[in-house]
């Protein structure tokens, strides 16, 4: 692994994609930032990332702070420039309409919209000077159907959405590029393979392609990174194989 | 004209849209709640309905308060049962992407979002019991396409379009019709008129109909609210004649 | 009834949303043109229309032929000015793709897109003239959603709706309305019924309102062509409140 | 460069992106199957593939013919395994709707879309047995959005993506990747760079990545070709970095 003079940023580093993401980058040498609301949990990660030889940057961060964005983005790109930022913070919930509260309806959006926002905004202020760079933003399909119970989550994602449109139109002529991606299937962890051997019985994890590894989203971002400048792909969406559509 | 025992609230009852939606319903026979802002400056509207024979309340009304739309809603269905309501806030902004503040991000956001949800919520909850009813919200092309410079005005009105989509799917099976009305146009306004001069030459507007009058709006909305159950539109776009798209 | 000096063109006039338009469209006044296949089908259509004091004509016509198209739509121009045309040849087949035979592909876009493609291209002709008319396509939701076993027909479907746009970007300047239409719903046919009960049980039918009746779909047809030049739609998707989307 | 037991077919394989496609897969040791209204003019690309060292068969072919079709396939899939079918047929033109003729309107259609059905369908005949393969399209910014004077391509490359759609939702779980490539952008070729300079003046070129290079576009059909089965791109957009849109 040869080191890079970058650095990339992960807004939302959980355990499954985020951490991906995060691996992924730091295997490629750059320098990876990585924020989640508790960030004692990235110890595993940050482990994990070093012991391959990569460098990587675990950090507390609430998204919905602005002053926590702006001061992580900057450190990130004084460690070296940021060159690529992602951002994949999560609020997936369903509730009934009726027992839909605002505060939930506030947070949802607060953290999957206007985190969103936040942190393309920062990171675009410190790559424009420079003329390069890519913010890309993890979508869901809740961002393009609205479905029953998903009026939170699907305004957020909707927000999330138009937010990424808008950046890729006004920062796309300056070389920034701006993507969105849609992963449109479970993501393969745990708590998710059980609840699809509940509702589809034992053998329906019998292909571990039908749910999406954390690495393949990871691959993908890669992939946008890597598109020259004459070919860039706004909106990409991923889907296992054997996915309904 | 007769009367019927029945309410229609226009929250964000402005001076185009909003009030022209507001004198229709009159015009049909139903008591009309109409909020805004500041409620003084309801009283033309108030006076011409009322002039033309028809019932209405005009309420000073801050549509991101959950508690004054509550209040506003149960006072509606108060007068007579809530059978039409209609959210008509607005908030266009354009700045380009560094110059859109956190604060301006919230407040479009808050305005024609949140506001749209709470209103969609309570209308829903006061008419489900009776199982009957039609929650209408105004969206705009910002809705449908993040253009430059609408990073906070697009992501807001994308927002309400998921919320509008999510209440359609919950609801409509229950017999409450929610639909979301695009105006792919500029109104029909002193200032809309004007521009339209300094931007095409003083010939710009010899034909009327080249701008969507606020009429031709509440003309929709009540077809909408017309519209028998086996027959629902969710998705209502008007544009003019001579408009491009 | 008045009688208007104008004419209704209903090319594909079935025996059930296409004899649904003819009759809306002569209970209105209009002198109907009625084209189908097998034109002595038209009989009870004919006598039906008659009977209550409407005017129309009956004939049989192959819509994939384009000097039947232009003949037909001739001969009711001159009976009294086409006013409105609509295009309702359905062709729905569900087969798998390696049984897609490429005569069913081939005659399924005839039916379905290319003489939807005659039939407004010479309705054009005729009214641009005048500088006024209607033009309007019945679609399907395979004209948006190519699903399993609908390569055929989801591909003359989404062919007509971009003829459909095409001409409405081009003729609406022109002041002639072009429209789209798209009944998201089984239609309310004694075959549909039977198919109903038959997957859903005896109780599927109880709301009528489930289906979708064909005189629905010409209640719509009626009010596109009342809109007002200052906001017209092109798209317009109806469904049964009940309808899962 | 390492051979593949494994061929690509490129159905159009024009100058432009067809050729650069079949120089993509060729220089990664894939046998290509290359076939073009006039094959003698593959001969400047088969002699550059050869001496490459990359293995090329050219073929007269006129993808409007299901024999031939059928034939090219087979033939291709005796050489090696088909593994990649790419349909690359054009048709772009633009005319008044009056003067978009019956054969033209069939016409592009048969080029821009019924081969495409065909070349998909003998594709997939082909591959499901082995229960692998990558059949992909190339679409258009036309296949999107119907615009003034594409009546005739809008149509037929609006059918084109249905095809896909469907032939993606019925193969993918199967194991066959079914995707559909927008270029969003002008193809860098002499005659585009010609009337880019008429429209925009002579610094409409200075930054050569403003117009999509054919080997971009082969790029991401590689790209495409690589994803894991846990992640598959159905609709894959590119645009140069400033293009608007």
């Amino acid at each position: 692994m040869e080191n890079r003079n970058a650095t990339a940023a992960v807004i939302g580093a959980g355990d499954f994609i985020g951490a991906a993401i995060a691996k992924k980058f730091a295997s490629e040498g750059f320098t990876v930032f990585a924020g989640r609301r508790h960030g004692d949990k990235l110890a595993p990660l940050v482990a994990e990332i070093e012991a391959a030889g990569g460098r990587v940057v675990g950090r507390s961060l609430d998204a919905r702070k602005e002053e926590q964005i702006t001061a992580f983005l900057q450190d990130a790109d004084m460690a070296a420039p940021l060159e690529v930022c992602i951002f994949n913070v999560g609020a997936n919930v369903n509730f009934p309409l009726l027992e839909t509260t605002e505060r939930v309806f506030r947070k949802v959006w607060e953290m999957a919209c206007y985190a969103g926002f936040l942190t393309g905004r920062e990171a675009a202020r410190l790559m424009l000077p420079r003329g390069r760079g890519n913010i890309f933003f993890t979508g869901a399909t809740a961002g393009m159907r609205g479905g029953i119970g998903y009026t939170a989550f699907a305004s957020a994602k909707f927000g999330l959405r138009a937010v990424a449109q808008a950046m890729a139109r006004e920062l796309g002529p300056k070389n920034i590029h701006v993507a969105h991606l849609i992963i449109d299937a479970g993501v393969d962890t745990e708590w998710v393979r059980q609840r699809r051997i509940e509702a589809l019985g034992p053998n329906a994890l019998d292909d571990p392609d039908l749910l999406m590894p954390p690495a393949s989203v990871a691959a993908s971002y890669w992939q946008l990174s890597q598109q020259p400048k004459s070919a860039w792909t706004f909106a990409l969406e991923i889907r296992p194989f054997g996915e309904k559509w």
